[in-house]
C-alpha cells in the first residue's frame, strides 16, 4: 500500500522540503508515499482528520518567528489527530528575481513570517522605500516576477531551482540559526497500520532520543495560581517543559488554551501518574502524542 | 503643548479608531493631541523610542487571533517603552465592495488577522474558490475595490465612510465577541510632563479599577520547573496572573523569553516584595509598566 501525506503545497514550500526528505526515509525502507500538496495548513489537517489521506506535515513553529497559530488553532479544534513525529528543517533564505541587479529592485514578495526574517537585510541592502508585499506562501510570491523585472522573492534556492529562477542573493536571513519544526499527523490514536512507518518511528525513537509529549488544555478562569498548580505537577518530577503557549479560546478576551511540550514519554507509569494528577488542575486536556524529533539537513 | 501620538495607520484603521478615542478623552480634559499615522508597528514604536512623537499606540492582543507578535517583539528589543493605559476596541467587520451583490465576487483583500475572523462566513456566503489575498492592513485592501468591481474587501465601517465606499455585508466575523486590546505607551519611566495626561490616567485608575502590571523574562534553560518557580510567587501571593505568551528568543529552537500580565500594581509593597523574589528565578527582567483598561464603545 502507498501511503499519501498531505503538506501545505504548493511545490517548493519549506513544508515540501520537509515531507520530501520523511518520504525518502520511509522509501528507504520500502515504503513507498505520494505527496499530495494542500493550499493551506488547514485544508491539509482536514484531509487527514477525514481520512482522504493517512498522513499531514504541517509546520509548528520557527525559530525567529515563532508558533504557527493556524496549525495549533485546528489542531485544538479537530481533537483526533495523533503526532507520528517531528521534523526541524534549517531555513535559509535566498532573494530571487529576473533584474539585473539587487539595486533595480522596487518591491519583494513574501510569506509575512519570510518577510519578517529577512526585515535587517532588506534594510541594509535594498533601495529605500522599496514596497513589501505579503503573499500566502514563498512560492506563491514568485509568480509576480515574470511580469515584473523590478520585483523580488523571498524563497527557497530549491523554489528558484524548479521554476527556473536566479537567486540574486543567498543566504539573507537575519538570524543564521532559523529552523522550522514540522508535526506529521495521523488521525485517531489506533495503531499504525503501515509497518515501515511503525519501522521509521521505531529507528527515530532510539533509546537515548529525547521523547516529548504534547498537551493542550484549559484552566478554571481567574484563579490566582490555576495555571501554576497544574505546571507544579511535572515540575516536581523534575519533568522539563521544553514549550508552553498560550492561545485565546475566541470565546471573550483574556481566556486562554494552552499547549505544552514536556520531556516524557505518556506512556511511561511515572508519566501516566503524572498526568493523572495534572486533570485534577484542568477543565479540558487534550493529548496530542509522544514522539521525537528528527532532524533533516 | 500638543501632544503627538503615532499610530498604526493609514486612516480607517481599528487603531486608527482606538487612537481617535483616547484622543477625545484627553480633548475633555483640555489636553490637545495630533494623530501621527506610521505604516508598520514597528516604525510607530520607534518613532516614540527615539522621542519623534509623545505617545505611541499599538495592536497588542485580539481575542481570536491572539498576541500581535510583532508588537511584543519590539517591546522587548527596545526596552525603554512603560505603557501608560490599555484600551479596548469591540471589532466588527464588513465585506466592502462596488460589486451589486456577493455572489459576484471572486477575490477578497483583507489583513490576514482579518481574513482569519471571517473564514466561516466566507465560506458560507461566498462562491466556492473565491481568492483570498493578504494585506498589510485593513484599509490597505480597500485600493483594489476601485479597479476590480469582483473584488471585495474586509475592513471596518469607518474605513467604508471614510474612502465612500458601499458595505456590502456587516458584520461578517464568526465570533460576536471580538475585541482587540491596545497598548499607549511613552518613553521611559520619568514622571508625565502632561497633567491632562496624568488625569486621564488618573481618572481611568479609579480605585475599583483592575490595575494589570506586563512583565518580560527569560529562564534559565533546560532546567526542571525553571518557569514554574518564579510563577509561583505570585501564586503564594495570590497574584492572579491574567496572561502568559512565549516568544522565541531568536537564538535557537526551543529558547524562549515570556511576557506575563498578573492582575497587581508594582507600586504596591507587596509587589514589590514579589518581583523582588521573582528576580532570583529570572535571568533577564523586564518591568513594562502597570495600568489600568480603558473600555472603547
Amino acid at each position: 500500500m502507498t501511503i499519501s501525506i498531505a503538506h501545505l503545497g504548493p511545490a517548493g514550500t519549506y513544508t515540501e522540503t520537509a515531507t520530501i526528505a520523511f518520504s525518502h526515509q520511509l522509501s528507504q525502507l520500502g515504503q513507498e508515499s505520494v505527496l499530495c500538496p494542500y493550499p493551506s495548513i488547514t485544508q491539509a489537517l482536514w484531509a487527514v482528520s477525514q481520512e482522504q489521506v493517512n498522513l499531514a506535515v504541517v509546520p509548528v513553529e520557527n525559530s525567529i518567528e515563532g508558533s504557527v497559530t493556524m496549525t495549533l488553532d485546528t489542531l485544538w479544534q479537530l481533537d483526533t489527530l495523533q503526532i507520528q513525529t517531528a521534523l526541524v528543517l534549517p531555513i535559509s533564505h535566498g532573494l530571487i528575481s529576473l533584474a539585473n541587479s539587487v539595486e533595480e529592485i522596487k518591491t519583494v514578495y513574501s510569506h509575512p513570517q519570510a518577510l519578517a526574517q529577512c526585515q535587517g537585510w532588506l534594510e541594509k541592502f535594498l533601495p529605500q522605500k522599496v514596497q513589501q508585499i505579503p503573499t500566502n506562501s514563498t512560492t506563491e510570491a514568485l509568480k509576480y516576477l515574470e511580469s515584473d523585472l523590478s520585483a523580488g522573492a523571498i524563497a527557497s534556492q530549491r523554489a528558484a531551482e524548479i521554476y527556473n529562477l536566479p537567486v540574486l542573493a543567498f543566504p539573507i536571513n537575519d538570524y543564521p540559526d532559523n529552523c522550522t519544526r514540522f508535526l506529521v499527523l495521523k488521525k485517531g490514536s489506533e495503531e499504525i497500520e503501515s509497518s515501515a512507518l511503525k519501522l521509521i518511528i521505531n529507528r527515530i525513537n532510539k533509546p537515548e532520543s529525547l521523547v516529548l509529549t504534547s498537551l493542550g488544555f484549559t484552566v478554571p478562569a481567574n484563579v490566582p495560581g490555576a495555571l501554576v498548580k497544574p505546571l507544579e505537577v511535572f515540575a516536581k518530577r523534575e519533568i522539563n517543559m521544553s514549550r508552553i503557549e498560550s492561545r485565546p479560546t475566541k470565546l471573550s478576551l483574556g481566556d486562554y488554551l494552552f499547549f505544552i511540550d514536556i520531556e516524557a514519554n505518556s506512556n511511561d507509569d511515572y508519566v501516566k501518574a503524572a498526568i493523572e494528577e495534572f486533570t485534577t488542575y484542568t477543565k479540558v486536556l487534550k493529548i496530542f502524542g509522544s514522539y521525537t524529533i528528527m532532524a533533516i539537513n
